[in-house]
């Protein structure tokens, strides 16, 4: 097991099986180094587990939690694409995309419990360019999305 | 003709004339071999033949045709990029946007629309990493939006 | 000083110290030739003096002000990843989200605001590939965000 992989079982966390994608697109692609990750939900075992808009359906800490599931599973299809987390060499850009409710401006408050989180398994390697946005609706009703660019060494 | 203007025609459909930016961007733009297409929307002749947000305004089938022919369009984009489109390598990365009422979560169904069919054109090198969102309103009440990314030989 | 930064100062600007990110996240990443700008939004020194959805709460001039500033403040990150904006060859990619009211669909107008900049400034390299979208809130209660991915020489 790589150093990625012993640093996500410190967290006391286990890698889940890579999510199997919600439509007929592929977890991943990848020309040369760049590694394109599909979007992912805040699945657990394929179910959503995450749902509704903040802050009116759902609390600010749980949005933040389910970026890091959606962050958690953004790392488990990197396995899948590149078979030893030890060879993503950055994480370049990640888009988290938050359901929120008409007047909740603090996206990005929930896009750090993704980003803190990538930064807490792979270091320097997780810091990541980012943009961050509100929207009306995602997948089954998710509460987050993210999505990444990550390059391969 | 190539094998791929060839599997279009075969399909039934006519290749457009590449749709005129509509604001001050261009079509595509590329570095190496990365190709980005700008976003694409549901238009034939210049006109956006599909608005609305799903479910309340359009149905979910006529989205699915208008994610079809957003993609069609930036086929017609990838061939004024790359002149012939057995150059594309592999589809990287699409994002497909979708107006969407406010309960509304059948997003990946609609997107489907154009996953599906950049498979049907491409093939193997039609399948592509995906993120679908929902968005309240897109440019000239488009249903639907498409863009991508794009691997050229 | 380089032949960019001389046509920021013919145009009357000042280019801003590069933002501090709104989160645990980075300005910019790059991979090789590419470089991934962190969404921008109209802030001046770190407050986002643009705020409220298109055309309810701000009309359609001061986004497109809006969007020029965060092109401002993009063109800031650039200059602090490379050093000298003379190195940008290529600006490959924008997208733009605009904070909109549910029925405003000219987006690509407000986004005009930041691409005829980006083309003011840095001429045939500021021209780019585009998608615009709105959205129903942005972080800060922003008009207008804008990312961007660069080719550098």
């Amino acid at each position: 097991m790589g150093k990625i992989e012993d640093r996500i079982e410190e967290l006391g966390l286990i890698l889940p099986e890579t999510p199997v994608p919600m439509g007929s697109y592929l977890p991943w692609a990848r020309s040369g180094k760049l590694l394109f990750i599909s979007g992912q939900l805040p699945r657990r075992e394929g179910k959503v587990v995450y749902q509704g808009r903040v802050p009116s359906e759902i609390s600010i800490e749980q949005a933040k939690e389910a970026a890091m599931v959606a962050a958690l599973n953004a790392i488990s299809v990197m396995k899948s694409a590149l078979e030893e987390l030890d060879r993503v060499k950055q994480i370049l850009r990640m888009t988290c995309w938050v359901a929120s409710s008409p007047n909740f401006f603090d996206q990005p408050q929930v896009a750090n419990g993704a980003s803190d989180f990538l930064v807490k398994v792979f270091g320097e390697a997780g810091k990541h360019s980012r943009m961050t946005t509100g929207v009306i609706a995602l997948p089954a009703n998710a509460t987050v999305g993210v999505d990444l660019v990550v390059a391969a060494r």
